[in-house]
């Protein structure tokens, strides 16, 4: 029975530690017209409509923090279309986004976006949260590759936005507007996304530091050196004993900072690039700089740096999940605020992620019950916030507003921006049904006054 | 004097083709406080704005159609910054795209787009129209090299969005609606580029063919190949005929269509594709494929591309230029509707355009005092963008809608589309006061009943 209360309770949650309401009815639409009927019934009943793929987001934005309908894609989930002539792939919004990519790439294609999510995540969540991965520095983010969309309006109508064009000016960019929009402006029910050539071959480079600040200069100097890799990923000390612990792949608990770096291309282009990579971590104080033995030796450490979330959760009841995003520039900068304010709350923070796209992930592990640590958490984590902004970064680089951050977006948009963008969702869903409580908190938090991180 | 008739008067028209209305006043402020003041005192006598960069668009999206005030940026054309480290440069509205480009690429970087316009056009006005260039295949368009925008919304609040970020996520991409907005949201007065990497080398190569079909077909293999070239433009027999009139440097005059293909990278990368593609277009039919012989070559012949809209304008007293655009797979059969609408209304027409991109520029040379003429050249336009939507394409590529083809969008984006832009134009702008009576249009134009080109 799908309003079963074990049904229901599935549903009450995602992977945002903290954050459980009920719904009060799930449902698995097939296609686009039973979507069509639904989102008809409930604007005519104001009943919440919360879209619902694999639930993996990180900011609560598929708990019904209002109730009402749970709307799952598990029965839309084809691959429609490969069009091999203009390089698109059409799918349902539930395909999962491993087997996308694993598709195309049977067909000599590819999909850049890879979340770490992505044995699990679902097209239409990526698309939803204009999701990034590992290989976001050199190809970019989920809505670099969102060509078109159909979607059901909150008053039921159907779009269909863009197309299979290159270019397109014909109005205003509503598809831009519906990526990353985290369910709250409609339901996207087909979307069709550009491919490219799979690159020919790939390496991988692996380099220690003894100190953050060592790496974070080997990243800027990358770019400085106009090398754009397609991976440069990092995780700090704490990380890399936990995945040690973890998968036991003979990485060196003492280093203080791991760089990951990847090249992809033709031959000559990415021997030249990892090369000169390896290279520059020398010159900027790792301690040990070398090219990956084999692909699979690669494929170990990329699946190390991918399984860094899960290690860490092991090590307390609860993990926090930032994504604090500054310029490339000021990485070394957050990272260090980043050690110092979790010194100074006395909380454990560990700091891995997209170093390349100055997106960072520091992730506290705590403990949900213990009242008084959480409060110290909450503390530290708006103090990350904080300087995350005021080094001109961002609150959430891919892991969206959701719930979670709802009351700190105004930190980033300003007092104007919120009004904006408040204007845009009332214009296209007044009634308030599409996701509702999520992106638009009820109260905003109040900045801190001063930061002396 | 300012204000002066003959001052008014330079500003009454833009580069399309028909269209004109006098300002009341034209000012060039020098900062964005001062288009602050403007703004605000505008919003309160509710007088239209509209912003003017070069004047170079050609949907008259910079006639002043219901009077008002035309902004000029003359007095905002530095570069602000250029940052090394992350890879962006912040420039006021003002720059020309060439100067852009040339101080960028003395700094060893590259900032891709390139409008065939870029000599005189500024950035406010491509940003404003999301402008696409030759480059575009590869690199895309405009909208991909906006990281953040500081503008002035129509009630005066200054607004920054974006930043030298790599991701961000936090709420709504309000950035995405100002790009192409056509200065409809409010007045752009700062905006940072996204920079990569200067390639090492190019090389270009030329063919011709003896039926448009065979050139078609060529741009599809070179895809289907997994080549993505920098450029893939091409030229219809009446194009190269009025290009070698205007620049007499040696194309065949018999040939029925000229494809440019450009590839850059590194050396190895470029070799390899620029071979492939001249044997591709050379098991496509083509009755010549080579390489230029020179950079110097390379770049007479694409200078020759740059000129064909100049050089067809040289035969008629009117040139109406259009912009439609088709997935790629479907170029052939768009050129050859091209070719029987215009036998079918007696028009001249002759098309030239970014291949690669579907983006297609049909040209009609004609002469707006033969009323009748103009009639059987109006409805060849409407059946050619009847046709590209029907073929899963748009009205405009890049062009943008303006008033020229503001009746016309609503056959691209349908009622509800249509809904979805007015109700966010009026939770923005409210009064209409931002350049008003452009992309919306007072009636819509019906579409044809049948099409049987
Ligand atoms: C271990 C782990 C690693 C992760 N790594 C990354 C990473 O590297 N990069 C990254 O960006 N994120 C990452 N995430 C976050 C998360 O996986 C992504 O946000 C992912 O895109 C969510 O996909 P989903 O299918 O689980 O969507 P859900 O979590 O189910 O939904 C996400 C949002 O999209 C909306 N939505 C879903 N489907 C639709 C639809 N069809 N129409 C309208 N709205 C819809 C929901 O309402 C919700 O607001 C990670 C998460 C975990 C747990
Ligand atoms: C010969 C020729 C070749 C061309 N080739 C191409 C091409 O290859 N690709 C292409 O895409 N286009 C091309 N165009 C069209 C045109 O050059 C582009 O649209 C260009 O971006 C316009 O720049 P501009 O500075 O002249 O802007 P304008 O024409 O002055 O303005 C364009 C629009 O932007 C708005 N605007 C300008 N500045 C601001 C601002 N600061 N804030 C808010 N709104 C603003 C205006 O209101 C207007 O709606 C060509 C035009 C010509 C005449």
């Amino acid at each position: 029975m799908k309003d079963s209360q074990a049904h229901l309770l599935a549903y009450s949650y995602d992977a945002t530690a903290n954050f459980q309401a009920m719904p009060d009815l799930v449902l698995s639409p097939k296609n686009t017209e039973d979507i069509t009927e639904i989102v008809k019934i409930c604007a005519k009943e104001q009943i919440p409509i919360v879209p619902r793929g694999s639930g993996t987001n990180l900011a609560a934005g598929t708990v019904p923090n209002q109730g009402g309908i749970v709307l799952l894609f598990n029965n839309m989930n084809k691959i429609l279309e490969l069009d091999k002539e203009n390089l698109t792939v059409t799918v349902q919004p539930g395909v999962i986004t491993q087997d996308l990519s694993i598709y195309v790439e049977q067909n000599g294609l590819f999909y850049p976006p890879d979340p770490s999510s992505m044995k699990i995540s679902t097209i239409g969540g990526n698309v939803s949260e204009n999701s990034g991965g590992l290989r976001g520095l050199k190809y970019g983010v989920t809505k670099d590759y969102v060509k078109a969309l159909t979607f059901v309006a909150p008053d039921g109508e159907v779009m269909k936005l863009g197309g299979k064009l290159a270019k397109d000016v014909a109005g205003y960019d509503l598809m831009s507007l519906l990526v990353g929009a985290e369910g709250t402006l409609g339901v996207i029910t087909e979307i069709t996304l550009k491919l490219i050539p799979l690159p020919v071959t790939k390496k991988t480079g692996i380099a220690y530091f003894n100190s953050m600040e060592d790496a974070a200069k080997t990243v800027s100097a990358i770019i400085a050196n106009r090398i754009i890799p397609v991976t440069l990923e990092f995780m700090d000390k704490g990380t890399i004993g936990a995945v040690e612990d973890f998968m036991k792949i003979g990485l060196p608990r003492e280093a203080e900072a791991m760089l990951l770096m990847e090249q992809d291309g033709n031959d000559e282009q990415v021997d030249e690039d990892i090369q000169k990579m390896i290279a520059i971590a020398e010159e900027n104080g790792a301690t040990s700089a070398i090219l990956a033995a084999s692909e699979k030796e690669a494929d170990i450490l990329k699946t190390g740096r991918r399984a860094a979330l899960s290690a860490l959760s092991r090590k307390r009841p609860t993990t926090i999940l930032e994504d604090a995003t500054v310029p490339r520039s000021e990485i070394a900068k957050m990272v260090k605020a980043i050690q110092e304010i979790a010194v100074k709350y006395d909380v454990q923070i560990n700091t891995f992620g997209h170093a390349g796209d100055g997106n960072l992930h520091p992730t506290c592990l705590t403990d949900v019950r213990d009242k008084e640590e959480m409060e110290r958490v909450e503390k530290a984590l708006e103090e990350i916030f904080q300087v995350a902004i005021e080094l001109g970064g961002t609150i959430t680089g891919e892991h969206g507003v959701g719930e979670m951050k709802a009351p700190y977006l105004e930190w980033k948009l300003g007092a104007s921006g919120m009004k904006l963008m408040r204007n845009i969702k009332q214009s296209i869903d007044p009634q308030n049904i599409m996701n509702p409580g999520k992106i638009f908190a009820k109260e905003m938090k109040k900045r801190l006054v001063i930061h002396n991180g």
